[in-house]
């Protein structure tokens, strides 16, 4: 039997799609958004804050969790959900992301890559084989495939071997794995080439693989490119079954752009991480906290919102919280934003199906073209 | 209307009593343990987790809040149980200890205090009517005298000379009393000795205050000074039958030794400021976890408790969040230490009631003995 299955309705909206995922640790209703927890935690917020958030599914990292606490010592303990007492369904990125931005610090042939540990400047090897091994041993619900990333920018016959080393290790992470329990994805790269991203997806499409992700998107590019690529690959896909996982994008706008162009799940650190710098997001757009005229507020964040934050206290609240740099700012707006985030993402799955998408789509994107999502810059609570 | 009452019995250990302090915003059982929520917030815990944790009262600081966010703007909000979400009862602090332990900002004479703010360097002017004007606007359950600290080991004519302020400026407060509503407590200081205490304790309890306050302990006495000056205090308020708070004392250990001394209430920044450092309390006396024996142990930090971190969380994974410095790891463990000491109160006045009190005594102070409390240094979190 599959790890998981998907199945789903077309919406009258694009190529938009309206999807249930079944795994071994729950269902997940999609267009879903997964909030990230890198080490373990979705940074201050506890898997109780998580399920009262309306979180389905949250994602992992092999490569933070193979260097610290180690997968072996994670699997001692029972695996990753047992390890960090969320029982829903988790994805483990595979590290190959984390690899190649610290790509400084080691050295990549088609066999895999040499690294040094960011943590203490450590030898460490990747390979396909081992991404699956250590994905494995965290017990995930889906384990994502080790690929190579390479800068764009990068002469065209660079970005054609990393292209071509993604499928060659796609093809071994599928013979490497040994977990019937655990689903594997295959990811489609090619940066904003639409000729390298057609091969790309129609390589990884020919794969058993039980899911397809898109990576590589919201590195920089713009949102014409996004959209562009997106269109592309949604293309190539036209008539695969598959979920569909759209890497690193989580900014309220992109949603729309990426969910009509067949995006099923999506996962990003962007709402906890402008939440630790005082940013939160409304259906009136971008909330600076740390504003001066918010010191006064007696109104919640945002009075739609049944998170805790939103029921009990004000902005003038949290505001002065921000300026005392007191742990419970960090928790309070992390709370709201991932509460925002998946309500949102609730409301886009009921606007599909009931005909009001327009205007949803209308009044999100309008309100985030004029303050933005916030900043990717890491805030004071990052290491 | 007195603004609070107080009724107790007296318990079969020593001068120990067992009692009920009503206030404005509900009833607390005594002997009773205040966690401290300097700036408007126990670090890192929301209103939620205070009431999870069992907590009846709080303690707010009317220096920081004077500061910052300032106290006109909590009172524009709708006062500091308004402000911060918490509708229990709220003791704040005077500003006293802040100002002292801050004096080489400052100056003092016979009026008050001028000192510069911790924050910016601004200058400030803190008197005995202003403090209570602060209170006030802070509009707390229950206020404090403002008082003048002295190291004890300055000249004895310093000593008693900020002994003889402390009286009168005690006074002054209750004569700047305007609200009916808030009670307001007077401060026996004094020292280690035991003649200055006397007549401190002698003075403050002729004044018509709604409780009684004995500062200046828990400064680096020793524990058979800190046990003689609670029996010389006790001695001489045998027969005031207002409720007692022993200020800035908040160890497992310390508990006992003053509670047989007619101890009702206490507060101490300990138990979220040592959880804050990794160390968490039990009955097994201290852990530190970020002692390496822990990162591979699947047992919770204390299989007796009933926190969420005890429920849900192995101490593996803390160690592990602690050493990731996580902003989880700072709210699991102060969630438990609140738990613990609130819990620990609880079973000291069941103790008190039933006739174990001697065997809960041994277990704690033994443990306690041989681990220690923690270090009061601040961590990390704090600035």
């Amino acid at each position: 039997m599959a790890p998981i299955s998907f199945e789903f309705q077309a919406a009258p909206v694009g190529r938009a799609r309206l999807g249930r995922l079944a795994t071994p640790h729950g269902v997940i209703d999609t267009p879903q958004f997964m909030p990230v927890g890198t080490q373990a935690t979705v940074k201050s917020l506890t898997p109780g804050d998580l399920r009262a958030a309306g979180t389905q599914i949250i994602l992992g990292n092999a490569y933070h969790l193979s260097l610290r606490p180690g997968h072996e010592r994670i699997a001692q303990l029972g695996g990753l959900h047992r390890f960090m007492g969320w029982n829903g369904p988790i994805l483990t990125d595979s590290g190959g992301f984390q690899v190649f931005s610290l790509a400084h610090l080691g050295s990549v042939d088609d066999d895999g890559v040499t690294f040094a540990s960011h943590l203490d400047g450590s030898p460490h090897r990747l390979t396909p084989e081992r991404a699956v091994e250590i994905q494995e041993a965290l017990g995930g619900d889906i384990a994502m495939a080790f690929d190579q990333l390479v800068d764009p920018g990068r002469p065209p016959a660079d970005v054609e071997r990393a292209l071509d080393r993604t499928h060659a290790w796609a093809a071994r992470c599928l013979a490497a794995r040994r977990r019937p329990d655990q689903a594997l994805f295959g990811i489609i790269q090619g940066g904003v080439d639409a000729e390298l991203r057609r091969r790309s997806a129609r390589t990884i499409a020919a794969l058993p693989f039980d899911g397809i992700a898109i990576g590589g998107l919201s590195v920089g590019e713009s949102k014409a490119e996004m959209a562009a690529t997106l269109d592309v690959v949604a293309e190539e896909l036209s008539g695969d079954r598959r979920v569909r996982y759209l890497m690193g994008v989580g900014s309220p706008a992109d949603f729309f752009v990426a969910v009509e162009r067949g995006v099923d799940l999506f996962d990003c650190v962007l709402p906890t991480r402008v939440a630790r710098n005082g940013q939160v997001w409304t259906d009136a757009g971008r909330l600076n906290l740390r504003n001066a005229r918010f010191a006064a507020d007696p109104a919640p964040i945002d009075p739609e919102c049944a998170c805790e934050a939103c029921r009990n206290h004000s902005r003038a609240y949290l505001a002065h919280l921000f300026r005392a740099e007191e742990l419970l700012a960090y928790r309070l707006a992390s709370l709201h934003n991932v509460t925002y985030t998946l309500d949102l993402m609730r409301r886009l799955r009921a606007a599909l199906a009931d005909g009001s998408y327009a205007s949803l789509r209308k009044v999100v994107t309008e309100q985030y073209a004029s303050t933005g999502a916030g900043s990717g810059k890491p805030p004071i609570t990052d290491r």
